[in-house]
């Protein structure tokens, strides 16, 4: 059950209609960490941050079972810094600012001791980076799970494409899903995406669920109805945090299982969204994450008697 | 279990990226009976047609036990027309002609062997319409289920306030739920539409599925997943007949009944879309009903052990 996650560890400055944060903590591994270690430990971080990254913010992961041997610490250098403003509906949103520093020449390292993994989450990043943790492994993963974004189709589709072909699990939203496969109808453009390599896909959808889909099968997971989604950034990734930490902690990865995962992740994730970055994150107890499960059962679950 | 259905009925010519209908009938009520039929009978049908209303289509209904002494054939007019033309997205559509004709002057008149009513739907009309048939009833029905649209919001929403006021379960759309309660979360809309008057709202989200309030409780049904969304013409109007003839079969309007009914609703509604007009839920077996119910058992139902 050991699980390898990959991605940015980084600097957000965040604007909502709600209010604004300063520069806080983010980046796609460290929501991905917080939530997986939720439901499995150790997790094994692959990243790089600047001589600004906090230390206490590093010494907290690593109490939480996150071990930091495969995260670069390049005290010259400063950490990835992305800064954006969302809109009301808060599915959209206009980046402000993006300064790639020591995200523009990563090179990531599998340290020796990663090597039993068999659970690798490859957080959104460039594809060329996501390939070369792949290629480093000496031996291939149970399931390896990646997330990715418009930005690297519009930019690096080469490389995705190349990526995409040896994962089994695909994370996207929907209109990533439509741009990837060309295709308007989600069924279709799932069709279309697991002809591409990936033998399970799975679409965000937001406020309106998530969608997984396997050969002909599909499971519809809803979004817990929220008053306020207080801040979206990074909930995608806590999303996938919990959905590979579930599947690591059960060592089973059937379609059951994912369906499972998808619920935990996305209980995860509708924590996440109540405060900026991963302040509610790092409050949660077990018998919160419970709770807000068994809120998603009652939020789904009922019963019809077919023709009597 | 008696029934009323209050409703247009009514000409449409539709046309989606996937082809163009002729003129063919269409109308609230059509739909709501067609589809309520399949779980209740008869269904009490209240609405006005003009000469030109195909007398085949009225006699295929009442062989579905539709009875139409509340249906008002005005031989010298014409019948309501609509047409439109749907986006990509099949959630928005231009309307391209509205002809009134004889739901201009329309007044309903509650027949007298109407008058045991349980169960009422208030089709999609004017408010002043909806108000005069509760008000013609001489016993209150044990459940007023209302839909309504944007257009009445815009256009008369003293006499919708009037009428919201009166029934227990109100239909509208996501961004009609925002436009009555001024709400952005839908959380928050749905507390101020309940403070309104209806002691349950369905929020309808299309290809998102659909919500369910009451108090503080809600449920979440999925949509099914479609390759094509062929003509989406009539699917709200189905999911409420659905929804209607299930409660009035069960003969109970509990809040666990109510998630069934939406359940069975949502699945009227995705054969609806499934070809032009009424078409396919005329060919409609018992058994192909449900096959699609089990198909929405299957799309949400996981199994989650909790902290072990």
């Amino acid at each position: 059950m050991s699980l390898i996650v990959v991605g940015s560890m980084a600097f957000d400055a965040i604007e909502t209609p709600f209010g604004k944060s300063d520069k806080i903590v983010g980046g796609a591994a460290t929501y991905i960490a917080w939530s997986a270690s939720n439901f499995t430990r150790p997790v094994k971080q692959i990243s790089v941050v600047g001589g600004d990254f906090p230390k206490q913010e590093l010494k907290m992961l690593e109490a939480r079972g996150v071990l930091l041997e495969g995260v670069q610490v390049k005290e010259k250098e400063k950490s990835f810094f992305w800064s954006g403003r969302y809109h009301m509906d808060m599915n959209t949103r206009d980046t402000l600012e993006t300064q790639l520093n020591v995200l523009g020449n990563f090179r990531p390292v599998v340290p020796d001791n990663y090597q039993d993994c068999e659970y690798l989450m490859l957080g959104n990043l460039a594809p060329s980076v996501q390939i070369s943790v792949i290629n480093q492994l000496k031996s291939k993963p149970k399931l390896v799970v990646m997330d990715t974004m418009n930005f690297w189709m519009d930019t690096a589709m080469k490389d995705l494409e190349k990526v995409i072909k040896k994962v089994d699990v695909l994370l996207v939203n929907d209109s990533e899903a439509r741009q990837l496969s060309g295709q308007f109808s989600l069924v279709s453009a799932a069709r279309a995406i697991m002809e591409m390599g990936p033998k399970y896909l799975i679409i965000k959808k937001g406020e309106h669920g998530a969608l997984l889909f396997n050969d002909d099968k599909v499971f519809f997971a809803p979004a817990l109805p929220l008053e306020v989604v207080f801040d979206p950034t990074g909930a995608g990734d806590t999303f996938a945090g919990g959905f590979i930490g579930h599947l690591a902690s059960k060592k089973d990865i059937s379609f059951e299982t994912m369906k499972a995962g998808i619920i935990v992740g996305s209980a995860m994730a509708s924590f996440c969204v109540e405060k900026f970055g991963t302040a509610r994150l790092k409050e949660l107890t077990r018998a919160d994450i419970d709770n807000r499960i068994q809120m998603f059962r009652e939020l789904t679950k009922f019963n019809i008697e077919l023709s009597e």
